[in-house]
């Protein structure tokens, strides 16, 4: 069960490094399937929904299985944990984030049985909802698909 | 109040990237402070520990001030945060973790008066204590000191 | 202190069986008071006012007494904890509940002293808010009342 | 996307009822795999142990995918949420349970695509580490596999 | 239902208030029974246990009675919750407790059908297992007895 | 790095006593800086609002400051942890607050390096959204500012 590809760490890459920065990571990247995007919001709901929107329409899960939309939502909700650290809540909590997210769906071990898994990453800021009152956040979430 | 230095990105990547993929980012690292450390355990007490201990050894904080031991310690718990995804628990949920990590100590923000902020980040894999069942996993924890 | 009437299973039945499954349980739901309901929300306040309506209709906690309230609340919670898995958030977590719900009072204990108990317990779907996107969730809270 | 086997449901079913009380269930069980456990213990990892051995023992899953070792962990965590209530600790929180559990792998949905998942049910008591003080608990989790 | 005593305040008062400073009180301390307490330790189960056994001792509850029992080990849970903010355990988050607490039962509510409620009050030091390192923690639970 | 002055305590009593209970404490009270203010709400968002503009217009934090504020915002967090004990929440969980709070800053231990910390507690209660079907709640949060 060894490890030959990080998707994971892909996917923090995608969500934190500019164009330019990624070049180097090019090569990695063609193993896997991928899609960035961007949300701000004080509404969790919207996060997710970004997500999950981006995921569909980039076809990183097949939309009409409800088994990798479950998978998907999890990896969702546990790349939320790292950004909000314990208290899964953004605008109940009087803060909100300006994120930028990638999802990446490829085969990290080397037992094809181990199949596919996928990867949500996060990164952006969290804040209080005045500009610039806020600092780096960062989450990943990991699934079997 | 505007960022001028990404000191959770630097500490990401310090978590995660080799030697090599490292390379790019010397420019922005010449800016701050930082120290790097592993430490794979199923005790939550020996990661926060060796994360200190690198911490003072490095003298990322001032040891005898507890103003530094307190905000360093709320960094790492939000980091560790990210990495067990909402259950800070390791070897009680019968998992365990194997880490890379990052103290980045820096001034992300343009004006003089925000001071000094520390970021800790991990990077690395957590699972079953059996070899290879196991999946990759990111944490990032910022605060002022 | 043994117990020798199980209001946790008997709540779990009354939640997930059919009016036929239950008919095998009938003599011992003779020995406590118990009331069924439904609910289907995003919103947890709905669930919870749900419950707390029908056990002050069905005359399961006096609604005069702050007392009956407080200990129907803090079932009510526990039950909740289970349906919705360590992140009690429903609508801001993007998913949706469709339950099933019983009350059951009643005295577990041999002993009289140990008094009257209340039990609450949920079974349905919970799932993203697209029809069938669900799957089963089950929750029971326990209280001395 | 429609269901048509409750596989959780079964799952608590099997956990809670007595032989006996089963034995209408019979035939809904013949479309699943499934297995039975009991644990008693003041330590989270003995109980997350005693349903990963009785899952490999028993070939609910593949012992040697982590992709299915996953997925079933996961499942026994959000089990154990429902057990616990919110605070996923049992002898640091100076209690204990006994438990039965049963583990159900089956295909809960219409659409052959859907595939597998499976259900993870506890049912007992949570208390004092002193007989008799205790009441009762139920908890259940549910994963694609 | 309005309350004519305060017992959390009084038990955070008996908790946190030297001998001298309490002097003021002791009208209305009149009014209930109470205890106080001391412990340190880096196990919660300690603390539990402290409480539990001040209580007993000194007859706050009925030691025979699981419900009481009951009644006060979720007051002292809750107290816990805001000793720890938000993450219930000490030693495995490598801090340690220095902590005065005081158990006070009593009727707060004008109705006299409301009965009897406990308050559990902590007051102390949390922090790092070195000496100083620490700095103050307070909290409070409340319950129907 | 022993501490001479209980900012912790300090801003539990201002939030919990009378102004003729707090008569004896005023000596203690001129050392430090602080403020009072109330806050009755369903809306989590309304009580931390309530406390940082208390903290602004009485000049406890200085308002340009993004350092002074993600302090204060971590403190107030810390504070509504032992308020909610463990589920950060308040309308949605069908509950609502009515509290006193008290911000405190000041220079707790002997070390001048150590420098100034903030205190803020709650006091008051919190239950249904029914007159009189409520109990008592504290909670206090401490940082390094």
């Amino acid at each position: 069960m060894s490890q030959k590809l990080a998707i994971g760490k892909l996917a923090i890459l995608l969500a934190s490094l500019s164009e330019e920065e990624l070049a180097g990571f090019r090569p990695a990247l063609q193993e896997v399937k991928y899609c960035q995007g961007k949300v701000g919001s004080m509404n969790m709901q919207k996060v997710i929904s970004a997500v999950e929107t981006a995921a569909k329409r980039n076809e990183l899960i097949q939309d009409h299985l409800y088994r990798e939309t479950h998978s998907l939502y999890h990896a969702i909700l546990e790349g939320i944990e790292g950004v909000t650290r314990g208290k899964p809540a953004i605008g109940e909590m009087s803060r909100t984030v300006g994120l930028r997210f990638a999802i990446v769906r490829g085969r990290p071990y080397n037992e094809p049985q181990e199949g596919e898994w996928i990867a949500v990453a996060f990164y952006g800021t969290i804040g209080a909802p005045v500009k610039g009152a806020e600092h780096e956040t960062v989450g990943l979430g990991i699934n079997h698909i």
